[in-house]
């Protein structure tokens, strides 16, 4: 049971976690904070906050726990912007898709406070931003991936994992590394991939007859290109090195495709497509399709 | 209306046209036949059929309306097993992925016959095979392509278009050619793009702890990775000039994609996201998510 919650960026991921730990009962006040007025009046309006604060500074103020919900690239900003009222007893989190870059960030920004950071990342999302989709239930059954740093305190890592578990959330422990090599691999290079379809697709002459036949398979295999352009540049290039290395073992794997289908062997075909297809089958997917669909950072 | 459905593989999509059609009052008897008797004993016994046929031939002797529902590589020899009994006023259509070797197969098979052909694509299915899952609403909002050949009648062409309507599915009418070029565009390419996204990720040590936080995005990314196996094989051989041709249209666009992320062009990259999330968000996907999952050949 928390305090008092600060709410630093009032949008779809951190008004849903207000939503989500009011459920829960796990806080008894959330102050919120976000560059928009309109976003904070809207979230003050919906209860998501229950008081406006007039700066991130004011909405750290006194909480035990705060959560940056904000773009990635404004972390070390942020946590700049608060670092004088960190207390060791506050656990502080973010949301980003991105750990590597986040821990730099805090390292930079927190120095002796960086004991209260833990990185966090749950693995949803909807392909509709704002504090007005924000959904009390948007992380239930999400993975959550935690990336705490070397400095992170060990009883804020568990305060961590018990509260996201409370959620509902599958939670995981990684190094900030191998989560970005991961989510490069099961996320940012898909997405890439699914915008290079459609690119593919809409350059050609016939595109227009390509996609008045395209049914379910291309629907959910595309699903992933209508994220928020903005969002995935900044991701694309948070990662940029993991996502160029995922590329070059897509490729890899593509060309041995194509190379047993040029030369018409069929047996070779199918034991790579029966490989593909077992692992597929084998893979866990938690969050339900109907919470997960339309989802965002998968 | 039609008198008798002579019913040639009662598997899943051979089953769930019968199915259909009994449910919409489109047909008075079926007559069905299946290389594996388990299979004919089970669609009599679920009322897929009414009358279970010792051949081909037999499932075609007496019928208005025949369909093929076997392998698009069964395609030839079963159209030339029931040539003798094809009469001008029977439609008969068949339900291939590929069409340009199915209308090839019909030419050398059915000869004069051929003008009774309308080779037809319902582009829906299922995860999983057989009759057991065969389904009344399998086709319902589908779309389904039919491409004439040059000798193929108006009027059946015309029957063809009234019979998939009237099952609720949206129907098209194509070139042979256009539409294994569409398909390798919006279906084989995707299908082999998401068995090498599986194999891709497989092959790398750290694959288990990839594997282990993937979210909704990858689950729907790879869903059509569950494909099967031989299915698969086969569409992608009998389509495979248009499959590498569309492959190399890709690798074009994901290329585009890592010299702008190289360069860390930003602007660049927010353009061509910019772009294709436009073009998606413009695709229009008629099947309700409820009735396509799992889908196969989309």
């Amino acid at each position: 049971m928390f305090e008092q919650l600060g709410l630093i960026g009032c949008g779809l991921m951190g008004g849903s976690f207000a939503l989500a730990l009011k459920k829960a009962g796990l806080v008894k006040r959330v102050v919120g904070y976000s560059k928009s007025p309109t976003t904070t009046a809207r979230a003050l309006q919906m209860g998501v906050i229950d008081v406006e604060a007039p700066s991130a500074l004011l909405a750290a103020a006194g909480a035990d726990l705060v959560l940056l919900a904000v773009p990635v690239g404004a972390t070390e900003a942020t946590l700049k912007s608060i670092k004088h009222l960190v207390t060791p007893e506050m656990l502080i989190m973010d949301v980003g898709s991105t750990k590597g870059d986040v821990v730099q960030a805090a390292r930079h920004a927190l120095g002796n406070q960086l004991a209260s950071f833990v990185p966090a990342h749950p693995n949803t999302g909807k392909e509709v931003a704002g504090v007005a989709h924000a959904d009390a239930d948007l992380y239930q059954g999400a993975k959550v991936i935690l990336t705490p740093t070397e400095r992170t305190l060990t009883q804020h890592l568990h305060k961590a994992q018990a509260l996201w578990t409370a959620l509902g959330c599958e939670v995981r422990v990684m190094a900030p590394e191998t989560h970005d090599a991961a989510f490069a691999a099961i996320s940012h290079l898909p997405h890439m991939l699914a915008f290079a379809m459609m690119q593919s697709v809409m350059r050609q002459e016939q595109a227009d007859a390509f996609l008045s036949v395209a049914g379910p398979g291309f629907r959910d295999f595309t699903r992933i290109a209508a994220g928020d352009p903005k969002m995935w540049r900044d991701i694309l290039l948070a990662n940029k090195a993991e996502v160029l290395a995922q590329a070059q073992h897509f490729k890899q794997a593509v060309q041995a495709f194509e190379d047993v289908l040029q030369a018409g062997n069929a047996q070779a075909l199918e034991d790579l497509i029966t490989l593909a297809s077992a692992a597929r089958a084998q893979c866990r997917f938690n969050q339900p399709a109907s919470a997960a669909e339309p989802a965002l950072t998968a």
